[in-house]
């Protein structure tokens, strides 16, 4: 058999060398996993890839890899060697001024990789390249993202139809169950540790899922997401178990107001700190601006958080193929607390939420 | 309620800033999130600690986690800043070299780091301080290790008694059964993502789990462990479906052999490479040494994989309290391979294998 690779990641790795091509770098190291896979399509656990500025390239892994890069990345010829970035390093002759990815790069790192240079190699250290690049999505990373974002929406609302989120089960109940059903849906495993936060667990923003049975009255925050083929999704819906009270249905409406504005405010051209600044100003004019202790949203795709980032130190605007997430909350301590999150497609109109699940106030 | 700080951690940050004595070094400052964890009991996904030679401390993280902070670590008034390794910067005054973990600080971070300290602080490399401590285990860690290794090895058998790994079943089936088996026995989530590699799939060592469908004749290695109180657990079993080849059942007697030969090398005192050696010489004696790829072994602990490294290019010798993993395998590409993985802790005797689960053997 014949794998043709997909000639995607040779079309990223030309806009790499596009944007590198100011810098006067010869070769670009690159050592963060998320970036390899994005620049070659590898997929495993330790790997170096080297782009040179004529657009050859090469690429390192270990002995547990053999017959997988040679399925994954069929167009590039892999060295079995570890450590597989100073390997790649090694083999560079002549005087090359080499960038690596000065983010990804330990300070104990870099001298390992300086060791590894021949007397003529420079490191030059890179930000925010490949970032910068990942920033607008392709139309397959888009589908990929609608589809696994889908995964996750399905399995909650099975969840809820199933009644798996009910008083008297303990809030690592229901995460086992939402996880389980994520995972037969196809999701290779949770983007990241669900979160089950019942009560006044629900006043902790990063509450896991822990022994805490859930009561009537609860309001129980459920922040999830799925992976598959390395991409991820992220949504948070809160419910209120059996009836609401004063407090938890106004603290909902606020939230879900400011939601709403912030995705309103989610069109290309807004500068991040204006998306932020939409939500924020409702919750804070509702009085309760002392208890959204965190940023509105950030983007997803191969990482779970990655830019751009909806935060009042945000910088930059929206462009249309970002993604975004859109998560005010309220958080009172011993008291509970409400948070509700979608994920947006950046289009030149209205955003495109993928993550389609119902949000009016629900009592269960 | 008053919370009592669990006096495990003072004892830590004492062992610490004796470890640093030596090195002229006022504070310390802990970025890396798993050593925030084992020296101040904080569970949170962003936090910084500093430690200073006087035993004094401060810790910070964000606003997500006021509530879980100060519950979590009632003994250290903690800043409720980001980014949290320059706020606790910021807050130091006079003349001071401060360590930091070079390991773990990126070349960008270190920049941002410098320039929120004052003119007369001094960051200094450090390395490798912490792990030299984390690598004996005491006996509440070992505890928890125990327990979380039971866990795994209990939805192991409950899956092999419901028959759920069987012909005609795909990989991903049976790995997203036994991971909701451990999730229901206790486990936050598995350490890292299963394994279950059939067939061909069984000659690639990090093969995920995928749509392949279970066979008659097939070696199905299943590699997987749980995840609890910051704890991991690691373990690998082979089976056979339905029948032995000849080429199966040696490939699995070898590997048993050399598995076996290893934990009787794993005795305190003995160098990490004869460990690995004493693998490595089985699997090579009996031809197949070409298609060993990988390590022995590893140590495991709050990270899934941490030293002690049982390699051709280990360093240091056996010691009790220590972990390590004996997973020696081989991997005939395009027909299949074994692994075999207990983690042992190391006594003053023989090791105590806490991966219980029997490993002759065993047709499905």
């Amino acid at each position: 058999m014949t794998l043709l690779a997909d000639t995607r990641f040779a079309t990223r790795r030309r806009t790499l060398a596009a944007a590198l091509a100011g810098q006067r770098i010869d070769s670009m190291l690159i050592t963060h996993l998320t970036h390899v896979r994005y620049l070659s399509g590898f997929s495993g656990s330790n790997a170096a890839l080297l782009v040179h500025k004529d657009l050859s390239c090469a690429i390192a892994t270990d002995g547990r890899y053999t017959t997988q890069i040679a399925e994954e990345v069929p167009d590039i010829e892999a060295l079995i060697e570890r450590p597989s970035a100073q390997a790649l390093l090694k083999k560079i002759t002549g005087p090359r001024r080499v960038g690596y990815e000065a983010a990804f790069v330990s300070v104990a790192e870099l001298e390992n990789l300086q060791q590894a240079c021949g007397e003529d190699v420079t490191l030059v250290p890179v930000t925010e390249v490949v970032e910068k690049i990942r920033l607008i999505k392709d139309p397959i990373e888009l589908e990929r993202l609608r589809e696994i974002a889908q995964v996750a929406a399905t399995a909650f609302e099975e969840l809820l139809a199933a009644g798996e989120l009910a008083i008297g089960r303990t809030e690592r109940d229901v995460a086992t169950d939402l996880e389980y059903r994520m995972r037969k849906l196809g999701a290779e495993r949770p983007s990241f540790e669900t979160i089950v936060a019942s009560g006044p667990n629900s006043a902790k923003p990063h509450h896991g899922a822990g022994d805490r049975v859930i009561a009537a009255g609860d309001l129980v925050t459920i922040d999830f997401g799925a992976h598959g083929c390395g991409f991820n999704s992220d949504m948070t819906r809160t419910l209120i178990m059996d009836h609401t009270t004063d407090f938890t249905a106004e603290i909902y409406e606020i939230v879900l107001a400011a939601q709403l504005a912030g995705i309103d405010a989610a069109t290309p051209g807004t500068a991040l700190v204006d998306v932020d600044r939409a939500c924020r100003d409702i919750i804070a004019d509702a009085g309760y601006g002392e208890y959204f202790v965190h940023s509105t949203g950030h983007g997803i795709g191969l990482d779970v958080h990655e830019p751009p980032w909806a935060a009042m130190t945000g910088t930059g605007t929206l462009e249309p193929g970002m993604t975004l997430t859109i998560e005010p909350g309220i958080y009172v301590p011993g008291k509970g607390g409400v948070r509700i999150e979608d994920t947006l497609i950046i289009t030149n109109g209205a955003p495109e939420i993928i993550t389609k699940i119902n949000k009016n106030l629900h009592v269960v």
